[in-house]
């Protein structure tokens, strides 16, 4: 019978439903199917931030050196000047960078280089763009004593801390011993701060964890493409990127502009030819925060430092959607930065030494 | 007999005590008496510091004034150079103050003058040392605009807000209004941001309220010579100074070390003659902490800067405990400083004007 026949053939409204939802349920299926291959593939080549980090070249961090550290991260008065602190070119609250071309020091001198973020250092195998400095204590006694940046001496930040007794008293707890007022100490205690430096939970790292809907489709695409064209095999591990180094321009090398003639990266360090041009891969946890891009700080945007990568380090011309994808990708990676309390300095006493404002090459006593 | 009457001329052992604790007491009393008295003519000069601050010119403050304000106060984008923050010459972890001669901005070019204290600024009857702003957000106008402090424009610093989407929402709420986003309420959050940077409950204050014990011998001896020799005359109020004008050298003219001939003072503001070299008495609250001392902060030594002023003020030569024990009294008004958190601040969009970091005289293009 017709009737009979086409109502055989018509679902009712409740059996339209129960399809919808089945094939919904088939849909969502086949996505928990790709996020999962996409976060198994993801977790074999990248790794979360972890909520704390308790030690540093496998010895515990010391609480009282980290409060030390936050001080004198603050302190002005271990530049030459008193007028610049760690804080002025990684600046905690701009993304643990300078957010300017090549950072301002001593002398509104200008560095050679963009200042790379302070934040998750703790993770990189060595410090500055072209690894020179093996760890971050080392790295603090750079900017320090650079005449471009803090332009200070070690025996002049003794006497500066030594001077002021509250310095001497935290410094006494927070190494144990006397004579603990020290340079390498001063470098430890900076150390130790930035190890609690660091910025867990970014979408990324939820999605490495297990939650489907912290990255959005784009970024999912964008995260395939980071790892299928390439960018994964420098950019890796925790920080993606910080890990070893690799030559600007493995495919191409880009014009002077971005890559100036005269700064030859890890040549430097290990006056070896074959390290002419090579840097550290960038680390790129908050990426999104820390423009301008480049050792040169030439490139403020971000997709077009994307675009110029693809295009050096792997020879290929990224398409629009591409490069959009992959950059949104990029911006799943900035995770939660540490709340910070100012802190409140002890006050100089008669026998600290005087600010020293004199600009290179003029003469001057101090004032 | 003899040994009665020896006896009864001597005192028992307890008696003796007794006698002790009796002179001790009426000794006691006495200084209770002449702290009391103390108090009193103090507390007819002098006001302690509030708790809180909760009105300004009249109007109630608004507390998501105060949080943008707090923002804006460590942001380094309202200056030219995106390197120069309001905390750069008024440091909240060093006194509010930046504890060099005269401040360093723009292309480190010297101000003319030594930053004076944001710390309770609020109670000063008009800002800057010559009291050329009415008040807190008049005064916050000038920095960001002097070329040789943060040499930047109302018109590029709006768009530099404007450009960052978070501001844009945080003025709309602080604001209650469309195109919330202007300099004009910069300046606005700005001071409410500064009425809660205030010290209460200095030694000073708390002798003020009623302990004898807050302060030392030596300092309630200075303070008393404080009052005596006529400091107070000038130096009164909740900020002991900061209410009103006098010319420096009222008895005599320092030296042009320490009173530079070519700064006038208020003669710049009103043009009268007899304004030549009058300035604001300084305000004293944590004076301590913020050396060098003197519009031209000439002078590092606080007890140095008493001798001057006995002799340039009150035409008095004070004598070396006199001098230390009004030192002493200074040191009294050191209050507690605000605890602050650092704020994390907004990310700027591509729109954001970039640095500009040109010295002056120099001619060249952003980075």
């Amino acid at each position: 019978m017709h009737d009979q026949a086409s109502r055989e053939n018509e679902m009712t409204p409740n059996a339209v439903l129960s399809s919808i939802v089945a094939s919904s349920l088939l849909v969502a299926a086949s996505f928990a199917h790709a996020d999962a291959a996409l976060r198994e593939r993801a977790n074999a080549l990248f790794k979360p931030i972890p909520e704390r980090v308790t030690e540093m070249n496998g010895e515990k961090i010391v609480e009282a050196q980290v409060q030390l550290g936050r001080k004198l991260w603050f302190d002005p008065r271990l530049s030459r000047s008193h007028l610049i602190s760690c804080n002025n070119c990684h600046n905690l609250s701009i993304g643990g960078s300078d957010n300017v071309k090549v950072s301002v020091g001593h002398g509104w001198q200008r560095g050679p280089r963009n200042s790379p973020t302070v934040f998750n250092a703790v993770f990189n195998v060595a410090q500055f763009w072209d690894g020179r400095a093996a760890d971050l204590k080392e790295q603090a006694t750079g900017p320090l004593q650079a005449p471009v940046e803090m332009n200070n001496t070690p025996a002049r930040i003794e006497a500066t801390l030594r001077s002021i007794p509250e310095y001497v008293e935290e410094f006494t707890k927070a190494f144990g011993s006397a004579n603990a007022v020290t340079f390498d100490n001063a470098a430890r205690a900076l150390a130790a701060f930035e190890t609690t430096l660091i910025t867990p939970n970014a979408p990324f790292d939820r999605f490495l964890k297990g939650d489907d809907n912290a990255l959005t489709a784009e970024q999912k695409e964008g995260l395939r493409l980071f790892m299928d064209t390439g960018c994964a095999s420098c950019h890796n591990g925790v920080n993606l990127g910080g890990q070893a180094y690799f030559p600007f321009g493995v495919v191409k090398r880009p014009g002077a502009d971005i890559l100036p003639e005269n700064d030859k990266g890890r040549f430097a360090v290990t006056n070896t030819a074959s390290d002419e041009y090579v840097f550290r891969a960038s680390p790129l946890r908050n990426v999104a925060l820390t423009p301008p891009y480049f050792h040169s700080g030439e490139v403020w945007d971000l997709e077009q430092a994307v675009a110029i990568m693809g295009d050096s380090q792997l020879g290929r011309e990224l398409n629009d959607s591409e490069v959009r994808a992959i950059t949104a990708f990029l911006h799943s990676l900035t995770g939660e930065l540490p709340q910070i309390d100012l802190p409140i300095l002890p006050p100089s006493s008669p026998s600290t030494p005087k600010p020293e404002l004199d600009l290179p090459g003029q003469l001057e006593s101090s004032d």
